[in-house]
């Protein structure tokens, strides 16, 4: 059956990998599956045809036959448990490594996403500049944490998993910050997925569709 | 195997139910699983015997025999997987579940966390009252579309699961704040979370320690 993603017309942020359809794109290319990509419109997708795909109308969203599913987590999640390559054979370690996708998802990425939001949601506002190294401070926290449980070690847990795609995908989010540089260890991680040919992939499609002047 | 997982010796919450234990309790009671519960103190939280299980320094965490396991949704998830009465049968409706747990941590909790963080970590600053209106209107755009998905369905989609255990959980959080209220397909949605047996002795359970005075 035809996989089929959607993502945006035109990312907001010009091609550079950090919208939410790279980590489905990645996924996929991990596990070797081919798909095809449906482009949406910021209009669009507040329509009742997308919404009824996402209930809250953003991208990516994923189609397969009869199934339909949103949500990055749960999206990567499926294709990790249709497909080898992504989840360990063994079963607790597979547990760890779903552990690993929930702690990217809900406790590293929400600072994370206050950041985005402070920026560009309330990046005119009085308050910002006097509020923004409490922000900060907040991602610091988490990653210092991260940054010692990592250690010295390749990935996460073992071996490349959906845990480490995830978190992966998170810390690309901070990376234009210079915060995540003040970590060379989580830094050098990042790269190391960055360096994946699955990942390498995953961004050069996402950019053919970004790159170059708007439709 | 003997399942431990770890609570606040003192939830900051009084007894409220609103801990991260609580999913968790509630999972296995759903599940029918008998549980044992270790309290950490705040300080106990941050050592490092404590920081190996829980690499982010928080509760609850999970541990069965040779399994050691941190953040709510993996070890819902896997309470889930491991035990009838949390997920659906059918393949695709047990995706849909899942993809509904996601949706409560990663797209209708972090604004609710803001909200937390903005009374709780910055109630003492000067932007704090300016500020809180465009925080709860996140929040109510994210409820606005759940409500409109939700629908008058009893549950998100079918049979309840593990993905409305979330969802209810994470709602949770936000009732005292007065915005679920202005959403009432939500709050009743809410209540059948709340008025079922599995709940109910989960709540108990956390009250019994949580209510009366300090140790």
């Amino acid at each position: 059956m035809t996989i089929v993603i959607t993502a945006f017309e035109r990312s907001p942020d010009g091609g550079k990998g950090l919208a939410r359809d790279t980590r489905v794109r990645w996924a996929l290319e991990e596990a070797g599956q081919p798909y095809e990509v449906r482009l949406v419109s910021f209009a669009a997708m507040k329509e009742p045809a997308h919404l009824r795909l996402h209930p809250f109308g953003q991208i990516p969203t994923y189609e397969e036959g009869d199934l339909a599913l949103f949500e990055t987590g749960s999206i990567v999640f499926h294709i990790a448990e249709q497909h080898p390559g992504l989840f360990p054979a063994d079963a607790d370690a597979r547990a760890r490594a779903i552990t690993w996708m929930f702690a990217a998802l809900n406790t590293v990425e929400p600072p994370i996403l206050e950041l985005a939001i402070a920026k560009f949601g309330e990046g005119d506002k009085p308050w910002t500049q006097e509020r923004m190294p409490l922000v900060v401070e907040r991602i610091r926290n988490r990653l210092k944490q991260l940054s010692a449980r990592l250690g010295d070690a390749g990935w996460l847990d073992g071996e490349f998993s959906a845990g480490d795609l995830m978190m992966v995908s998170v810390l690309l989010r901070v990376k234009p910050s210079g915060i995540l540089a003040e970590f060379p260890s989580l830094a050098a991680y990042v790269a190391r997925g960055e360096a994946r040919p699955a990942y390498q992939r995953a961004f050069a499609a996402q950019l053919a569709i970004n790159a170059g002047e708007p439709k």
